[in-house]
């Protein structure tokens, strides 16, 4: 029994494009509609054969569908749902991707009062944007973090449970709040790290940013690789979930400062301590099946 | 013309046996002695056929060499090359592997008065450790950085020069105050923030460690890998590189401090800008060959 026999995907990025081909892989029988604001993403999705229908406003996307899952940057969540909102049929489940809940979770409750909303978030995705940078296997043993309300219809929690799960993806149930919190440390922080230290080598005046690209095999082109990430999704993320994120930058910035001290003042036991420490955490995350033991990330050597 | 038909290699880790590896690869007359401080690294050296032949200590290793490698942590190299100071000959070529430059020259000229020093920094790696680790392209397509000092003897810098580009490496000729310069924003600051995130991540009270690994696809895990890199190597490398280290890191908490203000004042602008920006330094390093285009540097999906 499929969860859905139609399913409407508002937004053709990678997330988006990656849902359309793991659908279409996994449950061949489903009808996909698809709807991006940007009618050159339409024309790329029509000439793939990303959806079975491809149509020019989200209304006529969503008017038959049992899931609508929306991939668009969180910040544009509560204006693409609010466009749909006369033609959304009155027992589909609305969902989501975005990498925060509870901001999301508030623009869509408002903008579709009544609606049968559960926001998720797959904990999956490459640095590469656009419609053809997606792929069916990209949820495939990553984590799909559902954050329905509390009084969200338990069948159909187990619907979009089973659609996911469906995709490969491993589901664990959790609060907004939570999750918000959860991934400020896992991915959002990260990112604004990432984004700040290649920033930071782009400003230099004794250093030239071709010295920089030319030396980054020292371990930083593994920042430029986050830091490629979609910048209008990214920003949203951060003035969305700007609470814990900030909350996280304040924890890191003290350990930095104390990790300043530590090397100003010559304190070795300190650091090699720590180094140890974060040793056994990347061997955890390999023990788990979370990313490849080869070295290097496994490239090509 | 080999550029020298006897190698001695001291220490045989990750880079110590890659050069050996190397070496055996592309240059398969020269005769390699090499030497661990560390009896179980020789034993499975050994076993492995790493060297013609390994030493028990560093003086024999190096007794009729042309050239003597040094791959041992930073800190360590002015006392292994006072250990070996009796037994080598008077026209061998001292060079080292290390990560920072200025102080691996100081702390040779002060245990080899009178020797032919010429450091070298091939720029490349991963993240493990250990004789088996090692593997014979390491250095292909890398930048491998000279830092002779003003009077080092031009012949003996064209025959370094040689064997690193046997050995697959591009070369540069620097400066060690400028390489040491170059190196805190490419490879040493990167090095520093990912063991600090792991760090921070790992002490949260309301997110478990759990969590962390479990959500770590998000961003996190790329922050791992660098930080799993050897502990006590890299403690070396912010002792002795401590100057540079905090210049650097005194800017980018500036730059974090500016985008930290920016979320909490809403400045979308600002992220955006800076966030398009740091993609097309990636880009940059792709196009130069300094990194794989393969999404998510080629994982398996």
């Amino acid at each position: 029994m499929l969860p859905f026999p139609r399913v409407s995907i508002i937004g053709l990025g990678l997330i988006g494009s990656s849902v359309a081909r793991a659908v279409k892989a996994n449950m061949p029988d489903v009808r996909i509609t698809g709807y991006d604001a940007d009618p050159a993403v339409r024309d790329r999705a029509r000439e793939i054969g990303l959806c079975d229908d491809v149509t020019d406003l989200p209304g006529t996307a969503v008017m038959d569908a049992g899931l609508v899952i929306l991939c668009v940057p969180v910040g544009a969540m509560g204006a693409v749902a609010h466009e749909m909102r006369a033609d959304l049929p009155a027992d589909a489940i609305i969902s989501d991707v975005g990498s925060c809940k509870q901001s999301v979770a508030e623009a869509l409750a408002e903008a579709l009062p009544g609606a049968v909303i559960i926001p998720a978030h797959p904990v999956a995705g490459t640095e590469k944007s656009g419609p053809d940078a997606g792929f069916a296997t990209l949820f495939k043993g990553r984590w799909c973090i559902l954050t329905p309300p509390v009084d969200a219809p338990e069948v159909a929690v187990e619907a979009l449970k089973s659609f996911w799960q469906r995709l490969g993806a491993d589901i664990e149930i959790m609060d907004a709040r939570h999750h918000d919190l959860v991934l400020a440390i896992t991915s959002h922080l990260p990112h604004l790290i990432a984004y700040t230290i290649v920033g930071t080598a782009d400003e230099l005046g004794e250093v030239t940013q071709s010295e920089v690209i030319k030396y980054s095999a020292g371990g930083f082109r593994d920042f430029t690789r986050i830091a490629a990430s979609d910048p209008v999704m990214w920003r949203d993320v951060f003035l969305n979930n700007k609470e814990a994120v900030l909350e996280m930058l304040q924890r890191f910035s003290e350990d930095l400062t104390a990790l300043q001290r530590a090397i100003r003042y010559g304190k070795g036991d300190e650091l090699e301590t720590l180094f140890n420490r974060t040793r056994d955490i990347r061997r955890s995350i390999v023990e788990q099946g979370q990313d490849d033991d080869a070295p290097d990330f496994g490239r090509r050597h």
